[in-house]
Order: structure tokens, then C-alpha cells, then sequence
């Protein structure tokens, strides 16, 4: 298989993703992995002659550039000789694709939270937008606790992404104690945060 | 087939997304259209019911809620008897998927703008996040126009995303004459919107 090359970011939670399915389809050694910092309002060259989005992950791959992650987490599964993440048809496609953005969600509104309260000037935040962010991340754990027998069993992009989504919590949001009145949801990270896909992509600052 | 109910805003570009690929399933007559207004700081309640990211889409069907719209619009395809707007692997698949990406990264960026300078009180507003909200949607659009023979043939969820975005831009953004320098893009979302998908789905405030 040609090489191929992810722009990423450590602490990003999305290329967290790509990373572990990487790791789970036995692909990461195909991968060149390049560091590509940027924000918002500081944009990566390297990124944007990539990606018109200008964001992280970006895949080189067979002539193709591809995003965003939900498209390479695809893409490198689709190249697995492992067993698959994306159930092919039926309710266990639509459990996972929806667990799945659950987790984007979450990660969506928490990164919006992030941007508003560290990287925007302090004159300029807004408290009515973090609270509303802050409500889908709270909605998101609460129905994950809810929801969390559709954790178990093999991992699938939906377990994964929720994997991400709790893991950018740990990281970023440590004063929050997103475990209290979640024993489910803690019970189930617990372990699966062991699995090597999670393991070998914790994000550094 | 049993009723689905569509929880949505007339506005909503992801909405239309959601609405176009019905109207090309021939499902539109099996779905409830029911609006839902609400805001990233006025939720709704009908809608965190049923999704906890709170957004419109949100589809109930086959005892489930589905979101976000990348899930709704694969699901109604999936029970679709039309031509497909997956491409089921391939090449087909991932140019389908990318351009869906760049729809739906154009969108992401302009729905931020506009948060940023129409629901944000006015004193709190940052002029560098507007600006990296607009390079990004520059970004897809010049892209756009570089791969604009990406989007001929058959429609797939790429080339309708692609529209609702583009239509996105007529409706909200009038005054950003997106179509000057990118005529290739003009002339195909010329005759791309008249499709019954696009003409029959066109946003109103």
C-alpha cells in the first residue's frame, strides 16, 4: 500500500479519531503523521493547499485529498483487513452512525466552548453562547448514560467517536466532572480507554 | 412504509439538505414536516427530546431519531427505490463524500459568520473570527470552480450538498457575489437548481 499522509494535530479530538481507526485497522505504519498547527482565526498553508475547509485531520491518499474526519475514518476502514468499524446495513449502521454524531456533536459544541472562553479576547465573550454549548455537551453525556448498553460489544466509529468525545473532556475540561451521575458512561470508558486505539492517541497539549 | 416526521427550520441549509434528498427518494409524501425553531442560545424542546446536540434535522423513523443530517440524508437513501446518491465504493464514493464535506464545511463557516454578526450582541462581535469564517468559505468556493466537472453527471449527496450551499449563499449572503470570478460554478448551479430537489426545497426566512 502507498504511503500515504495525515496533517493532524495532537490535541485535536477529530484527528484523535482518524488516529485510532488508523491504529485499529493496523494502518498507522502507512501513514506518515505531520504535525499541522492551527486555529481558527491562524490558518496552516500546508492545511488550506489540502483542505478549502482549513482544518485537521487532512488525508493524502491515492492521489486524493480527503476530509473531514468522518470521511477518512471511512476511507481507511474501507482498507482494513480488520474486522470493520462501520457496520455495513441495517440498525447496527444506523446505532453506530448515530453514536457517531453524538460524539461530533459533543466535540462540536466543546470546541465552540474552548474557542469562546480561551482563544477569543475576554472583552468579547459572550456568556448566553457557552452556556448554549455548554447545554449540548451536558445533553450529549446525559443520553450516552441513557443510551449506554449501545456502547457495548465490538467497537464500531460510533463507540469510537464517543471514545474521542470523553477523552477531549478528560483533557480539556478536566474541572468538570463529566463522571458524576454517569456510572454507566464512566464504567464503559474506563475499559475501553485501555483498548490500543484509544491508548496509543492520547492527546498532548 | 410507516409515517417519519422531520423536525425542521424552512431556513435550515442542513434541513434542506435533508428535504432534497427526500424529494429525490420520492419519500417526501412518507415524511411529517413539523418546524422547529430554535437558535445555538434558544433551544427547543421538541428537538433536545429527541436530539441531544439540539439542531434541526432531526428524523424520527423506524422507532428511532436520527441526526445529524449526514445520518438522515444516507438513511432516506438507503430506503430509497431512485438512484442512488451514495456511490456504494470506489472512487465515486469518496469524490461524493468530499464534495459533501465542502458543502457542508462552506455551511459550517458561514452559519458562524452569521451567528457572529446577527445573533451576537453587536459590542461582543470579533472581527478575526469572522475573517477565518470567510477565508474558509472563499476557500471552498474557489475549490468549487477548480473541480467543478467533479459535479456533473448524475446528482449524488456531494453535488446537492454543494447546491444547498450555494443556495445558502443567494439566501443569506445577497450581497457576496460569490458567482463573480467562478463562472463554471454559476452555470452548473444555474441548471443544478432547477432540479426538482433543489427547486421545490428553497429556503424561505
Amino acid at each position: 500500500m502507498a504511503k500515504m499522509k495525515l496533517l493532524y494535530s495532537p490535541a485535536s479530538p477529530y484527528a484523535r479519531k482518524v488516529r485510532a481507526v488508523a491504529v485499529h485497522a493496523g494502518l498507522l505504519k502507512n501513514i506518515d503523521l505531520v504535525m499541522a498547527p492551527l486555529s481558527p482565526i491562524a490558518p496552516n498553508a500546508e492545511v488550506d493547499a489540502r483542505n478549502p475547509v482549513g482544518k485537521v485531520p487532512t488525508l493524502s491518499a491515492d492521489g486524493m485529498n480527503l476530509f473531514d474526519s468522518a470521511v477518512i475514518c471511512e476511507y481507511l476502514d474501507s482498507k482494513s483487513r480488520k474486522p470493520k468499524l462501520y457496520p455495513a446495513k441495517g440498525k447496527a449502521r444506523w446505532t453506530a452512525l448515530r453514536l457517531h454524531a453524538m460524539g461530533d456533536g459533543l466535540l462540536d459544541a466543546a470546541l465552540l466552548w474552548r474557542y469562546e472562553n480561551t482563544l477569543r479576547p475576554e472583552a468579547l465573550r459572550w456568556s448566553d453562547w457557552s452556556a448554549g454549548q455548554m447545554k449540548k455537551i451536558v445533553g450529549v453525556l446525559d443520553r450516552l448514560e441513557k443510551e449506554a448498553a449501545s456502547l457495548a460489544g465490538r467497537a464500531t466509529i460510533g463507540s469510537l467517536t464517543v471514545g474521542c468525545a470523553l477523552g477531549y473532556l478528560d483533557f480539556r475540561f478536566a474541572d468538570f466532572d463529566w463522571r458524576k451521575g454517569r456510572p454507566k458512561l464512566a464504567k464503559w470508558w474506563a475499559k475501553f480507554g485501555e483498548l490500543p486505539a484509544m491508548a496509543e492517541t492520547r492527546p498532548t497539549a
